[in-house]
């Protein structure tokens, strides 16, 4: 008996088709299929930082609630485009890995320890995979809201023994050739920031780079040139801080907006080209336990997943790669009568912890503690709250940045919120849980439901038939 | 070029098979599409209450480090043998369920208000699916370390507006014929337990049900009568605790051992077979933040699946499915220096917190509680934490059994034991992740990366083709 013409026949029918979306699951194997023995041309690396599937889940539940539409990667499920794994993220020195090993296992093929990039346990350096794609005549290019010296980026770019040597990972970027870096670290490009007072900046253009410092110089760059694009210190401000800070807003991309500009300067060319596009602020948001900013740039980054795949829907030669590096501070929306109304509040929010918290100092009186949190949250907090946040003012250097979890009381103000928006945390520490990994168009077929991290080093290579024999 | 053979001549050959395992994706497709249209005969779905995917991952990570193989959910992954999906679990009321809305999601395909079982937010019941496979000529059966009338069995066998009626749900399993019923609830059959002072070990088995209250008598009971058994008053003794107390693991069957029980009651039919294995005291231990509890009761559960799965691909037409009805906890191991060796530390502990913080009270001394956790846990404590412990006893009432995570010390005891084995909680309530659903045999290839939970219903009668005309 035909299994679907036996379906329609009963009462389910009646049902309407949205139940019967679900029971479609052999065409999804058969959308892999259509993709098998063909090569990739070229890759899109998607990777949210420090995402727990918590993060994944509530963006989904955030936008299904606010819109009615879920989020593009949980769409891509129930529309049945991709393949699918779980992911062990451990580097060679922990369970729970940091994002320079993270990145090490997928740039470079091998586990290292903890805080290296591409220096694997024996001193032993593995070629990073963007020189080995750039050897084989392809394009290559980062993207990120964090540094673009930072480990995401740099673990697929090069080999240093620590991460935190941001300035050397600049002058490194230089030395390859890399033809599309954006993101943020102008301390690390400038002259009058780098210790060395080298000035990067001139030496990126004077090898042919188009240098840009805001979007609309980002917008307006050749596409036949590679691209340097630096727009803040740090970090790029969090997503929901820079839509409502109109300043930010002209001056500083969106993630979509610079993984649209990547594509466009890469792709035009008889190789193909690689991009890895880092939502890096996802992670800083965890380690601050700081909702605002992890939901918000969660979805920035799902924004970007959707640049990824209008170009690789039309052009059918590119593995898109959705994933993270690691878990972190698992968040969840918590059981209570409040649930629904809680956790919808955060629709209301209009700017993250950080902006509160930064906003802030020693001589800050209660009243502005409350005020500046009623006008960020909707949320009444009582003097006696106020009094224990700005009790950790006293003694506080705030000349550190928007990453300093640990100093300004990111954890009290997410306790304090949690009574109102349902959301708790388990550390501000990443995460030893398995991780969600998607794939879609040629090379997605080769994907099992369980793999390692350095499992995609190698997937990457073979699908696009590149030799591994570096 | 054929894509296989283009990778075996690549360096990766050398690196041996391991690597190349991942590689196969599209074998799963086959092996799902080897089932198209077939129709499953029989269906035994698995359900580890209230397990986040930190649960699921934390026990795959506990047993690859102490064995080298990991849980056999994990390696059914690696085997790449099931289809996988994400699952929204919420409920009419709240997009963080209780068990009792999760289950009659399944179990009558429509969402109720917390609380309920298949009695809808208009006051309508929905047939339990248990029911209408029992109309269709199929034995049904529940087996799980909760009280057999406890939310998650309840919710496929019958209508009743409070999961809490316990004793009602009893005798609306008598009234139904079920096949197979076993667990705890001893509380809710005995005559001198039950409020109306019925005997419905009686009843039953003047109904003709062979009544088993010990392993023993379960394993002796004859294939060919429906079996009801009772091993306990309330939840079963958590797997550590019953594993290292001699005379509970005499008497008290593991999830594994009522799993092989009743399939063996229940296989011998030509109409097929339905059967629900809920490992439910793995919430009891996520509301307890009980690390012991929750990872040895997620790996008695992962026991059942391997046994579900021995009969299964043996039959060939029984689709089995793995899942939980909804986070709790959202659990993880969290990053630090010393992450390996703590969570290494667990695979030494000999017993749960409920069993630390049920054998203390108020008159107990503070030598008394750093023996008993020195004991359970190997680690020593000081003075001042267990003062702290013993202070929460001065005017409780420590007879209300196993289930009392909020009256007793859990909070306090898991934070203490986080400093030795990095696992943290984000509160002891449940969450409103996706969580983690995989299927074998006939009826899997129908399942899509992404379902509401309400889908299962509908899959289950799909692929059985049962006529959903009730």
């Amino acid at each position: 008996m035909n299994r679907r013409k036996f379906f329609r026949n009963t009462s389910l029918g009646a049902l309407g088709t949205s139940l019967l979306a679900p029971f479609n699951s052999l065409e999804a194997a058969e959308t892999a299929a259509s993709f098998k023995n063909k090569k990739a041309k070229n890759i899109i690396l998607l990777v949210s930082d420090g995402m727990s599937t918590g993060t994944l889940n509530m963006a989904d539940l955030h936008l299904t609630r606010k819109t009615g539409v879920g989020s593009h990667w949980m769409n891509l499920y129930r529309e049945n485009k991709v393949t699918r794994a779980l992911m062990d993220t451990a580097s060679a020195s922990s369970v729970v890995t940091d994002s320079a090993a993270a990145s090490s296992a997928w740039g470079g093929g091998v586990r290292v320890p903890n805080g290296r990039i591409n220096i694997d346990a024996n001193g032993e350096a593995n070629l990073p995979i963007w020189q080995k794609f750039k050897s084989a005549g392809k394009k290559a290019g980062c993207v990120t809201t964090v540094p673009i010296t930072h480990a995401t980026p740099a673990g697929f770019c090069i080999n240093i023994k620590s991460r935190n040597d941001q300035d050397t990972i600049a002058e490194k970027y230089l030395e390859q050739d890399f033809d599309v870096l954006m993101g943020a670290g102008n301390e690390h490009f400038a002259a009058d920031k780098r210790k060395d007072g080298k000035d990067l900046y001139h030496a990126f253009a004077a090898k042919g780079y188009s240098v840009v410092k805001d979007k609309k110089a980002m917008q307006n760059a050749s596409s036949q040139k590679p691209l340097l694009g630096v727009f803040y210190d740090s970090g790029l401000p969090y997503a929901k801080d820079q839509e409502n800070t109109k300043e930010l807003a002209n001056s500083v991309p969106t993630l979509a907006e610079m993984t649209k500009k990547a594509i466009d300067n890469l792709k035009d060319t008889e190789n193909g080209f690689v991009l890895q596009v880092e939502a890096g602020k996802v992670d800083w948001a965890a380690h601050a336990n700081d909702i605002t900013g992890l939901l918000y740039d969660q979805i920035a980054f799902d924004e970007a997943i959707n640049a990824a795949m209008e170009f690789a829907e039309k052009d059918s030669e590119t593995l898109v790669i959705i994933t993270t590096d690691h878990g972190n501070a698992n968040p969840g929306v918590i059981y209570g009568s409040n649930a629904n109304t809680n956790f919808d509040s955060i629709q209301h929010y209009k700017f993250t912890n950080s902006w509160i918290l930064n906003g802030l100092g020693k001589e800050s009186s209660i009243n502005t503690v409350k005020e500046r949190i009623a006008y960020a949250n909707g949320i009444a907090i009582d003097d006696e709250a106020a009094k224990l946040l700005l009790s950790y003012y006293k003694n506080l250097n705030t000349d550190a940045g928007w990453y300093n979890p640990k100093k300004l009381p990111f954890r009290p103000l997410a306790e304090l919120q949690k009574e109102h928006n349902s959301v708790g945390w388990i550390s501000m520490q990443h995460s030893a849980d398995y991780v969600e990994l998607a794939m879609y168009g040629p090379g997605s077929e080769l994907l099992t439901p369980f793999i390692k991290n350095t499992d995609l080093h190698y997937l990457m290579l073979n699908t696009t038939e590149v030799q591994n024999n570096f």
